[in-house]
């Protein structure tokens, strides 16, 4: 993309409505406007970065052979009163009345909804198992909503569920989504701990969290410190087998890690104490296996072989897509702005251009432009007309992982220089060299 | 995908409620069930076609340079108030009040929220011409909700925004942005026919609809037969040519074609006899030139080269993705089910596997699936255990172009079946001159 034809309108003044860093630099960098309290708009870039995140999150739901579908935003009261939450809900829940008087909510959750679905087509343990998921927008109508899409009304989540035969079964569902968070995380550039929680009002005696560490998390969290040395890494998980699944749960989840809702310090003390570690979390995810609460008062059941009836065991699991962002960003930036990790970068090398107009500087960037887009590689090219101090604030602000920078300098020894945006760290080499650096740099996003 | 893994619920019988073939069909393939009156879930199958067809308009209006950005889905009265539309919109609109008693709505079109961002963030001519469009879920109260999807209360939208400084410049972004829906759809295996439109609540001397003709659209259409036969091709558009764009507008929209609301007997009269049509059509886009309409009722200005503030000219621009998939099933299908262009098929071949359990028939279809997989062609493999007949009738329902049929019989001759589905007709051949047919003839997709 080159800058001079996108819509990224950079501000160069903190906001003071922006209470934490990731808020600040969403509105900085031009990837969101407030719309109305708690509600945004996700400008270009903003929009990119979501977008890749959801891509990751379906990629790694599909390996598991979770099926994508979309259920709407706009429900029926019908359905919550059969379960009994349309009052559990409160103030919470968005209520609308339609032109015909019908009670209707804007969906915070979809377990009444899904679980409909199922009862009315399934009706065989054969079709068994079954995960279905999907990514849309939900409301919550919080009394205070702040921090910018950490805590905002409007937020887009994935939301999956689960159908099994048994407990058991379901419970090699939970194990799997499991797995696939930890992975999504990663992929992601995050490490996001899963901490036993609290079931809240989904219901639930299995159920994790999954916390980014950053100071201005929302939650006080307890762990020993072992659990921050575990990583996937490159590990093929077949999802499959139950017992990789349940090792893979079990070794992410030994090591104590809880929030401050269930922390329990007889335990925590038995951890070695050069191991203690107490910090502050955001939440990013959770999982549940609730058993039949919701089949029971839906009455969603199936045939077993043996031909009787029973309620289906069900789980539902969820990532904050939108908020993500924000803990993207609380995880990564520094005093000049963020830092994105390159795996959900929305431009991973931006190309910056420190003469414009001049022949030898536009002939290089536009070479360099031509070469890494052609090679996917999706560079944002800075080609406005304002001096370097100011493209090296803006590229700082927006975060891109690798900068490539063209000068008439550099150019008269066939150099340009190529900079890491985390460790700050530049090298120069010709511009071939750079191309095929980042080719393999980025070989993995 | 294999079928046996997968959640697609057909269904035998007619669903009583559905009167027009696509929400039959849409009903009966498992592509979407209702959750409330106009309101639907969109099953994994259903899901597939509209996420396609969400990437073709994503990838045609980015060849244009338009951004994609994403508005939410509720607004707040306030814009809607300050352009004097809350009150026009009646109670098609959804209202909303929050628990701040705050007057909040479902959007239903987002002029006033995109014209809110630009005039916060654009001030000079130097940041245009500009364009931005999402693609979100809107809301449209709809009295009788019918139809399906074609007549929904929450449907999904594609809808873009042009800002220019002057008339001209404007006028070319309307060309610009007939050329990409003509692209889109064209891609998409349809003809929609641009036709000389009315203004309605969106204002604008400048407006045509997109027509795809089919015995259940709800606006009658005239036209030159002359149109029907114009098609884009392989054309390489340059966005950037004011002329191209202009040649192209002019050429498709030369010929008479037009809506009973704008139909004229005078003009229509001068059409030769023989290639005058009056037909039934199916609205799946809109585009519009308003000028000034929205930028003087929300003081949306730019300052010109010379230094003065003028009103910024607009256009807005919509398709109506989640209505196409009915469209499109309108206009491709039979009495034994829907017929899928093969640009937008959730599943371009299906694997039919005759004799579940064969070990030669279980291994060809094994290395047919692995094949096609690895190709990018997403099968699906039909490997339940049921009989032929039942196989063919859900194959011919839920619509996959291309069908390969492996049976006991023809593998004693190393042969297996190609079969189209919209032709019906059959060729046998191998396995490896199936798939190598296959990539052929599924290249473009």
């Amino acid at each position: 993309m080159r800058l001079s034809r996108y819509f990224m309108p950079v501000l160069k003044e903190t906001p003071s409505e922006a209470q934490i860093a990731s808020h600040r630099l969403m509105l900085r960098a031009g990837l969101i406007r407030q719309a109305s309290a708690g509600i945004y708009s996700w400008l270009p870039m903003g929009y990119k970065v979501l977008r890749r995140l959801e891509q990751i999150v379906h990629e790694e739901q599909q390996k598991a052979n979770h099926h994508p579908m979309l259920m709407p935003t706009i429900q029926s009261a019908d359905l919550w009163r059969e379960s009994g939450r349309y009052d559990d809900y409160g103030q919470e829940m968005l209520r609308i009345t339609d032109r015909h008087d019908r009670d209707m909510l804007y969906g915070p959750t979809n377990e009444e909804l899904i679980t409909d679905i199922f009862r009315r087509e399934v009706g065989s343990y054969k079709q068994l198992p079954l995960t279905l998921y999907h990514i849309q927008w939900k409301f919550r109508d919080e009394i205070r909503p702040r921090f910018g899409v950490m805590r905002g009304r409007e937020f887009l989540m994935k939301d999956g569920y689960n159908f099994d035969l048994t407990k058991e079964d379901a419970l090699h569902a939970y194990n799997r989504h499991m797995v696939t968070y930890l992975k999504t995380y990663e992929r992601m550039g995050l490490q996001a701990i899963p901490m036993r929680a609290d079931g809240g009002p989904i219901g639930g005696d299995y159920t994790h969290e999954f916390l980014v560490l950053a100071d201005t998390g929302e939650s006080e969290v307890f762990y020993d410190s072992a659990v921050t040395d575990l990583t996937l890494g490159d590990r093929v998980v077949d999802y499959d087998s139950v017992a990789e699944c349940q090792a893979i749960m079990e070794e992410f989840t030994t090591p104590y890690a809880r929030t401050d809702e269930t922390h329990d310090e007889a335990i925590f003390a038995e951890v070695p104490e050069e191991r203690r570690r107490s910090a502050r979390g955001i939440e990013v995810g959770q999982i549940f296996y609730f058993g039949t609460k919701y089949s029971d008062a839906l009455n969603a059941t199936v045939q077993t072989p043996d031909g009787t009836n029973v309620p289906v065991h069900m789980g539902s699991h969820g990532i904050g897509v939108s908020r993500l962002v924000g803990a993207l960003i609380e995880a990564n930036h520094d005093e000049n702005g963020i830092i994105w990790p390159e795996g959900v970068a929305p431009f991973p090398v931006a190309i910056v251009n420190l003469k414009q107009g001049g022949a030898d500087t536009d002939r290089v960037c536009d070479e360099l432009y031509g070469a890494l887009t052609a090679a996917g590689l999706d560079p944002l090219y800075d080609d406005r007309e304002e001096r370097a101090g100011a493209k090296f604030a803006t590229m700082d602000l927006i975060g891109c992982p690798w900068r490539i920078t063209v000068g008439p300098r550099g150019l008269k020894e066939g150099k340009v220089e190529l900079t890491s945006r985390r460790t700050g760290e530049s090298e120069e080499m010709s511009p071939e060299a750079a191309i095929a650096r980042l080719k393999e740099l980025l070989a993995n996003r």
